[in-house]
């Protein structure tokens, strides 16, 4: 699982059937790469999140038909690193 | 999910017949690192779009006998950066 | 599989129904890149582990509804190398 | 799916039986990586192809039962870049 | 399916179940990046291997329970390159 930091949401009206209207939401990780991540648990903006990649996504997404490979797992409470995650 | 920006379609004629006749189409990563896609929602050539990768890439493609490993999820409509996607 | 030494358990109150209330680490690679996984051996800080991932995580985890993509498969005893690992 | 040139076939005499007798290439990215694939198409030297991994590999290669986790997927005919790919 | 070099076998007493007593082994990737793998088949120190990721590793270790996600697929008898291989 990997750990991210939330930026907003992503606007998408087009998308492919799978994904519904789920909430999507753009991330970035410490080296400022930016995935996309399905949340079922409302984080917000700044928040530190890590993620729940691959068929467990979809799993984790409470619903085996939306079709995602990244989802929220968590919200990170707080994590000891001189770098990040209050 | 991962971000890219579409290029021009690729051709290919001599394929697995697992690929069918389905469309493809060559992506850029905001590093300049190109992926093949299949595409069912009809992206343009510089759209923003985000893709889903592994098994649910199957799914997402409206046919599991489709043999991708990458599938375009949405084209973005916004995404607030000072690096891209209008 | 790969290598990583343990760091500070992960404190994470909200989170998917799917991770129950298994306990979390934070593991960081050899050049410091940290991610997340489902400890059920019970692995101490700075401990070199390796990881599994994908599916064999979750089965890894010794519940496949646990859902993980990265669960410590073990601790290395040592590991000849100049770089780590007593 | 990933792009890559065609190199020499690998030489791999002992290999685990889910492997069979199939062909086996090495490929290269246009880093200079290289991984190994599976050909059914019958790729040649210095092709560029694109490949399919993951599960859908297996199917990819004709045979569930390969036990391969990259395929090779098309040849590709052209492609626009000033980099490559005739 | 990716190119590694063999180094020692890895010691690891504690472990979770689902990995056995099954041979563990370090390898290393030709920019020095450690993972470690199943093997079946007998690989030696500073053997050049390719190795199978994924759920196709449980297979190639023949025997789906063993929770692995990476496995030796074969051993590289010669390889053309200026770099390697013998």
């Amino acid at each position: 699982m990997e750990i991210f930091q939330v930026e907003a949401p992503l606007v998408c009206t087009r998308r492919v059937d799978g994904l519904q209207q789920i909430g999507l939401r753009v991330l970035r990780d410490v080296n400022g790469k930016r995935s996309v991540a399905v949340d079922t648990i409302g984080a917000r903006d700044g928040n530190w999140v890590f993620t729940v990649n691959g068929s467990a996504a979809r799993y984790a997404a409470g619903n085996y038909d939306i079709l995602t490979d990244l989802t929220i797992g968590g919200i990170i409470d707080y994590w000891d690193d001189e770098s990040g995650a209050a």
